[in-house]
């Protein structure tokens, strides 16, 4: 079979590669039906989160169930499902308390030894565990697909950073960054009952996006002007709920000066060094809360999911493009210079 | 009257000063019935937190109102009362919502124009946002006024530190700090329902008190052996909820460090410098929390003060050593060379 292979910084490539097997009881293989690129790709992609040259990449699909080993219980040949974007075994503490990104058996797709998710199939540990069911009749609907996708990663994620800054009804929630895990975000505060979702962003289209999504301000300014712009919006008190979905210094040093006494940051930007922007002088006399981290997808999926289908929720026009295997390395790169804001892979 | 003046590093001085009087409606003036010194007030005196010479310092009392001003309602001469380490408005967004540390009129007893709580007598801004009743018939109970003191500050931040860590119902909690609002929070976390309670010291007396406030472990190493033990302790996971009373670079990466995944380090120590041991990196993949800051003592204090009325507080062990007035300055000295834990003052 075909899958998206990284050779080093820039160099990503669609090789010939062994069909994936069941290689334990507890595995499936999974045919993929639709995957995509993510910005946290493009860290590999940049060189700066190491990758040894030719391992698989890619952590987001959904798919057909194509074997399954003996001891897998929930699902068996023709399943439609989605994958959060770790696996985990389903069983331990952890998983049973909805930390499933701290299974002691869970794994990222794309680590060395493993698949990845931009490619035909995948061989999926702790079936059970890891994947959640589609419904199959959504398999053939076109419209549905892009927003059961993302709840591999960018919508779950954007969900996390609202309930780990704990938005609530009648909130003001402020958004930084306006990649997918942030519009996502936009999405999860709007769910979750927030009244005023004040969004940052400069970049046209995808403040369009937020704006659709349920923002009700945007925010063009950076670093200190974004800061007294976001003041003056808020009678000076700043946000309830802050969602940070960059992971530099810069955003994680805006998103505390703009939380309101007594507030949260939802961190869910994958930090980048160090104590990244975070001064605890700044967060202590304001009682300014940091919560998050890498999110639990698989113990939100469910619940997004129901939304999903009834047509509450729809995440799908974060893809602003579609490929098959072959245009990934263009992807890529149109990622990478922000032409593309997330790319849909059709293998 | 006499009230404690800081004139300079390692320069406490009791002074005659001009009796305090209502100055706004709003005022109370309070007769000091005990006060202490706080580890806090040690910053001061070592001049690390910057003072005017000749400003007044102290900021936990418990004392008798002896005059009020026109618009004061809830109080009258003669009440017993407790204050909280800062005064509010009790009327603002932040007083209703429990913020109290941020109400927009809020100050700090010592502040330059205020009168600070290590004196014969305070003016009270706001009484009725600030103050606390105490039952007038405990005025004799010698027994009761330490605890009833201990509300003021040390208690108050030490429940704030085990809230904010979201200690529950048979957590593992661990209490970095053998000061007396770590000891405190050893007392908070098992009111809250701890199961297990690893407070960390290896000053004896300290961890003696630490042991009879409800810890179950002490671990006396630091940096990374305490870490290691504390590891070792929990089976390898860390405990649910760490509550941070010092303060230091060294207590918050030690705090972080043994959070156990999706765990939440309660932050109380005043912060010394920039980011203070927060490596955000080390937080992401296991999603631990930071939360706390300055307690809000006067949204606390109604709901400790029944528990000390009723004896299933008290906090009063952590006041080691009594003085006058006269013995403040020897108390600091006490304070800083750690052979008192907390010197309370009989005017």
């Amino acid at each position: 079979m075909r899958a998206t292979v990284i050779h080093g910084p820039s160099d990503i490539r669609i090789e010939e590669v062994p069909e994936p097997v069941v290689q334990r009881p507890t595995d499936a293989v999974v045919r993929v039906v639709n995957a995509c690129i993510c910005g946290s790709d493009l860290w590999a992609y940049r060189g700066v989160a190491a990758r040894q040259a030719g391992q698989r990449i890619g952590h987001e699909f959904i798919g057909v169930v194509e074997s399954v080993g003996s001891e897998v219980r929930d699902f068996r040949p023709g399943d439609f499902v989605v994958a959060p974007f770790v696996w985990s075994d389903g069983t331990c503490d952890f998983c049973r308390g909805g930390l499933q990104t701290s299974c002691p058996h869970g794994g990222f797709w794309g680590e060395i030894g493993s698949d990845g998710g931009q490619g035909e199939a995948v061989r999926v540990p702790y079936a059970d565990g890891t994947l959640v069911a589609l419904p199959k009749e959504t398999m053939g609907e076109e419209k549905l697909l892009p927003a059961m996708l993302a709840l591999s990663d960018v919508m779950s994620t954007g969900h996390h950073a609202a309930v780990s800054a704990d938005v609530r009804p009648g909130d003001t929630v402020a958004v930084v960054g306006d990649g997918a895990v942030g519009l996502c975000g936009v999405l999860a505060a709007r769910r979750l009952g927030a009244d005023r979702i004040i969004a940052f962003g400069r970049h046209e289209a995808r403040t369009a996006i937020a704006r659709t999504f349920g923002a009700t301000d945007v925010i063009a300014e950076r670093g200190e002007a974004a800061v007294a712009e976001l003041k003056e919006l808020t009678g000076g008190q700043g946000a309830h709920a802050v969602l940070e979905a960059v992971g530099t210094e810069e955003a994680m040093r805006t998103a505390i000066s703009i939380a309101r006494d007594g507030g949260a940051v939802g961190y869910v930007g994958v930090p980048h060094g160090g104590s990244a922007g975070v001064d605890i002088g700044q967060m202590f006399g304001r009682n300014v809360s940091l919560r998050g981290g890498v999110a639990p997808a698989r113990a939100y999926i469910p619940e997004l999911l129901k939304d999903v289908l009834s047509g509450a929720l729809d995440p799908g026009p974060v893809f602003d493009r579609t490929t098959d295997l072959a245009g990934v390395p263009e992807g890529y790169r149109a990622m990478e210079s922000r032409s593309a804001l997330k790319v849909r892979i059709i293998p």
